[in-house]
C-alpha cells in the first residue's frame, strides 16, 4: 500500500484524485487546497484540508499545482525528507525545495474538466533525482497506468513542447476547420469523422507515411484556390506556412 | 439495384469500389482505368478494362479520377445523357462535360493504401444539377454510408478546405512532433495516447472549449521556454503562429 497526498485542485490534480481513489494499492490520507471550496465535492470521498500543517506522514507527496506554485509550496511544506513530486512537463525538478527527496510524475494527456479520461493508457513519464526513490515513483505509476517510462528532463522537457504541437496547436487547427465550415454554413460536424481518422492513422503508420493532400502533392492549382478562398489573412498564413512545411518534410522544397 | 462504373485506379477509386462491392443493392458493370495493371489485382472480383469503348450501360458514372483529368475524360466517354459524378472536394461540377447529367460524390474521408475505412462513417457530400439525377446519387451514398449530406459547390469546397486544415497540416504538427521527440531520443510514441484523446475530445465538445496549454493560459514563461528549446527556426515560426492564433482566438491579442 502507498500512502499518498495530493496538494493542487486543478484537472490534473482532480483526475490523478479519480485514479488513485480507484487504484487498489494507493491510500489517499488527504488532498490539500488552498482553496478548499474547490475540492468540497469531494469531501465524502477523501478528507479534504486547506491548512498546511494538518498534512500527516505519507509516502508520496504529489504537487499537481501550476509552474509557478511548485517552488513556493515545495517550501511551505512543514517537513523535510519525504518524497515529494510535482507533475509539471516544463518545470525542473530542482524546483522542488531540496529539504525533499525529489521527483516528477507528469502524465503525458489533456485533461479537462468535461472529459473522463482512461488512465490505464495515459502514459507517465518519471523521473527522480533520489535513486532510491524510484521504485515508488514507479509503483505510484503502475497502480494507475500500463505505461510508464523513465524519461530524462530533457526528454520530458521535449515531449511537452512536442505535446503543445500535436495537441494544442492541432486543436486550433480543428478551431480554424469550424470557423471556416460555418463561415459558410457548412457544418463542422462532417470533419469529425476525418478528424478522428487523422489521429487513428498515425497510431500505426508514421506521420511522414500518412501524409496526402495538395501540399504534398505539390498541386499548385488547388492550394492557389484555397488560397484565394480563404478570406482571413492570418488562416492565409498558417495556410502558406504549414503548406511549406509539408513540402520540405516531403522534398519539395529546400531547406 | 444500381448499376455503376467506377473510373480511376488510386486511392478513393480502390475504397470506393470496396465499398460498392460490399453494398447489397450495389452492381458495379465494370473498373475502368487507363493503367489496368494498378487494378489488376481485383480482376477476379470485377471485369476490369482500360478502353472506354468498352464500357457498357449504367445508372451511374463515377470519375473517382485526379482534379486535372476530370473534365478531359468526362468529354471522352464515348455516350451521353447518363450519369456522371466525379468524387473531387475542390473540383466545380460544371468541368464534368456538359453532354452529361452531372454531380458530385465527395467522401469527405482521408484515403491510403495502407488504412482500412469503415464507410459506414464516411460523411458522402453530395451535389447535382440534374435535379431528377438527386435519388439515384442519395440511393448510391446511403448504400455505403449512414452520412450523407447534400451541399452546394461553395460549402463542398470550403470543407474541402476545411479538411486540409484538420487533416494535412494536423498530420504536420505530428510530423513536428515526431521530430522534436526523436532529436532528444525521446518516444513519439509516448505522443499517441495524447493525439487520440485530441481527436476524441472534439467530437463532443466544440475546439474553442476544447483548448487547453501555455498559449491560452497566455503563460509566457513556458512559451519562452518552448521557443528557446525548438532548435529550427521554421518549427519556431510555426510555434509562434499557431500560439497567435490561439490568442487571437481566446482573447489574448486584440484582432
Amino acid at each position: 500500500m502507498i500512502s499518498v497526498v495530493i496538494l493542487g485542485s486543478g484537472n490534473v490534480a482532480t483526475h490523478l484524485f479519480k485514479a488513485f481513489k480507484k487504484a487498489e494499492n494507493i491510500n489517499i490520507n488527504h488532498w490539500y487546497s488552498r482553496r478548499i471550496d474547490a475540492i468540497s465535492s469531494y469531501k465524502n470521498d477523501v478528507e479534504t484540508i486547506d491548512d498546511l500543517s494538518l498534512i500527516n506522514d505519507a509516502d508520496v507527496y504529489v504537487l499537481a499545482v501550476s509552474d509557478d506554485a511548485i517552488a513556493g509550496l515545495s517550501s511551505q511544506l512543514p517537513f523535510e525528507n519525504k518524497l515529494v513530486l510535482h507533475t509539471s512537463g516544463s518545470v525542473s525538478v530542482y524546483d522542488i525545495d531540496k529539504k525533499h527527496k525529489r521527483g516528477v510524475f507528469y502524465p503525458l494527456q489533456t485533461f479537462s474538466k468535461e472529459a473522463q479520461i482512461d488512465f490505464e493508457n495515459v502514459p507517465i513519464c518519471i523521473e527522480t533525482i533520489d535513486k532510491k526513490s524510484y521504485p515508488t515513483i514507479k509503483s505510484l505509476a503502475l497502480a494507475i497506468s500500463n505505461v510508464v517510462k523513465k524519461v530524462n528532463s530533457d526528454q520530458r522537457k521535449v515531449l511537452h513542447l512536442a505535446a503543445v504541437f500535436v495537441n494544442n496547436f492541432t486543436n486550433q487547427l480543428y478551431r480554424i476547420g469550424h470557423e471556416i465550415t460555418e463561415s459558410q454554413g457548412a457544418e463542422f460536424d462532417l470533419l469529425k469523422p476525418l478528424i478522428l481518422e487523422t489521429a487513428k492513422k498515425v497510431q500505426d503508420l508514421s506521420p511522414f507515411k500518412a501524409q496526402t493532400g495538395p501540399a504534398k502533392r505539390d498541386d499548385k492549382k488547388t492550394i492557389r484556390k484555397h488560397l484565394k478562398l480563404l478570406e482571413d489573412q492570418h488562416h492565409k498564413d498558417i495556410y502558406q506556412l504549414l503548406t511549406n512545411s509539408i513540402q520540405r518534410t516531403h522534398g519539395r522544397k529546400k531547406l
